[in-house]
């Protein structure tokens, strides 16, 4: 009998929580247009606002400030091309260099054919953003620049950055902060209202809620332009019928990922510590790379010197330990990680890169299956190195 | 003991198929990006490709021509946007001016800001777009002409357009010619290949499948400049995660609205011609909208002289009967149908308005119900217009 899978990719997709799966199982075999007037289009719109009001409360955020879009991609380019045009004739975004591409990509396409000017920070080799260089990088032309966006957690390395000071540097200036925090929820503490941040990303598959699903929580007083233009749902910040079953889901989703984050994130660092420590001793050469310390508790991301990342990759998915070589979505594409170079990897180790990411149904077991096989597929990545 | 209310407005949103619930929640307890390199990811991945062919054949097109989006308004966004964006300098959009809101205003956005030259082609006072109106309008600057929408049958008078004799004209050209069908899969026979479009969209909600998730069939050697950038899925055309639970939950309720399509047709279209005769005998001088025969089998729109819609819409609700006075995306804003108002109809007249509309789940019953309260309703809310 084969075990099942150790499954070390909860920053790619979590497995929903019973909670949301049965929140929006309730909603599938319901009707209702959230827009329409009648009964059955009241009742879903009900279903919208107490999920609106539970994810507002539970982020410290006002239900005013929740817009409901597609997922984390969509709320990405909503705050960044959304505020770039809103800011007309600001026409000047700056990204830290190890965002994920959903922001990276917007900004690079406003800079390619709608006329902004795109600036990456740098990072330091743990992979955090300093405000000094935000300040120095807005001082160049500080009422030039239309938004600034910083993740709150990095997606690929764990690295967490200081969100609330770079929030501040920004709004020295009285320019607009986004951070997407897709990664954060459930394993740290985020309040929008601490975070002072005016715009910030969600998405529900990250945190045990649906796919296809996600917010951007958007301070009042900030108008972005819409990336979907329609029907004028969402106070005309984001048309398109309101995904009601899934709201409701990511709803039940955020609820449990904020009450019980404070012991998750105390019983992942655990597991996650007790895994780089058996990674270590399996693989004594092994590189962990992001902040020691200040990072995910759910992430582990380690260089093996002389391996290809998808050759490990493959091999340990072949003895049932599933991971990944950065970003899932840019998965399958041999680019070395751009946050790994922009930290100061140089390309072979950026391609000789793996994550391990931690989530709620994460155990011990996992763990040892990884570390039990480890050995071997370096061993064995590294001959197909050199042959 | 009350009975259930008697839902008259599929067009908004249709029950889901048990079909597509079942798949779609099949998927809901499992774990995977498609993305992701791994046996997780690579499962989800066949659930993705496998609804990608099961979409395409049952529409006439290729897997390959299948983008999956976040629903209708997505896909037009895509299609007017993208297209636009990629035959700049050509900067002419021309659309119906019945088309929804979905596609009206992401033109009107362009238009706004950037740089695009609107034209919305006139119809006739059965809301039907003459191909010789597309010929002039684009006879104008032929080759300034960036694309053309047209809807395959209108959302709320229920015309159905002459979407092949449109394309030709559009291709006359070598114009790209979008058409949003999203109220005609089930009702009417689509084949994107036998239509001619170079793109369509169609949404789940409409059709008995998932709400959150649409697709914009894109004919090959097409390639709009994509509305959500960011880890390059969907071939760079559609970035974000596949949303694989709702994608297998609408490639069931594709399967299904097509294979009955033909009977729902009939079956629809008599109980369509019972409502419309019911109705008549019920309130005299009411006036029906929209073609009287080539409309989609279960649309039903009347203009009310001396109603208010939204007035009688809220009577007919209280007796259990759920209607709409147009789309559901813009209910509640007491602006008068553009979609009337193009068709000649006065201010007064459009917004005396109310739609009916049939579905998978509708019976000879909610004809009943609804003639059963109509009079009363009509003549309460005439009272109410005099007052």
């Amino acid at each position: 009998m084969t075990r099942p899978s150790a499954y070390l990719d909860h920053a790619a997709t979590t497995p929903m929580l019973p909670e949301a799966i049965q929140a929006m199982t309730e909603q599938l075999g319901r009707v209702g247009n959230a827009s329409s007037l009648h009964a059955a289009g009241r009742q879903t719109r009900r279903i919208v606002e107490e999920s609106r009001e539970s994810i507002a409360e539970a982020l410290g955020a006002r239900p005013s400030e929740v817009v409901f879009t597609s997922g984390g991609t969509e709320a990405d380019n909503l705050a960044i091309k959304g505020l770039y045009w809103s800011r007309r004739p600001a026409d000047r975004i700056l990204l830290s260099s190890v965002e994920h591409h959903a922001a990276l990509d917007p900004a690079q396409w406003l800079e390619r054919s709608q006329g902004a000017r795109v600036t990456l920070l740098p990072v330091d080799p743990v992979g955090r953003v300093h405000p000094s260089e935000l300040r120095a990088a807005i001082a160049d032309d500080p009422s030039g620049v239309a938004m600034v966006s910083v993740m709150w957690a990095n997606n690929e390395v764990g690295t967490v950055q200081p969100v609330r000071e770079l929030a501040a540097v920004a709004h020295e200036h009285g320019i607009p902060f986004h951070t997407d925090a897709v990664q954060a929820i459930g394993q740290l503490p985020v309040s929008f209202a601490e975070s002072t941040a005016d715009a910030l990303t969600l998405t529900g598959h990250k945190i045990g809620g649906p796919m296809g699903v996600g917010v951007l929580l958007l301070a009042r007083g900030l108008t972005p332009v819409s990336v979907l233009h329609g029907g004028g749902q969402e106070r005309d910040v984001r048309s398109g019928t309101l995904d009601a079953p899934a709201i409701a889901g990511l709803a039940a989703a955020v609820r449990v990922a904020v009450r019980e984050q404070e012991q998750e994130h105390a019983r992942l660092t655990a597991l996650r510590d007790t895994l780089i420590q058996r990674v270590r001793q399996a693989v004594p050469d092994v590189v962990l790379n992001g902040d020691p310390v200040d990072r995910l508790p759910g992430n582990a991301h380690f260089s093996f010197p002389g391996c290809e990342g998808d050759a490990l990759l493959m091999l340990l998915d072949a003895k049932g330990v599933e991971c990944s070589t950065g970003s899932a979505c840019s998965a399958g594409v041999a680019q070395p990680s751009h946050v790994l170079l922009a930290m100061g990897a140089d390309a072979a180790t950026a391609r000789g890169s793996l994550r391990f990411t931690l989530g709620h149904t994460s155990t011990q077991e996992d763990v040892e299956r990884l570390v039990d096989v480890l050995p071997a597929a370096v061993e064995r990545a590294r001959r197909a190195g050199l042959s």
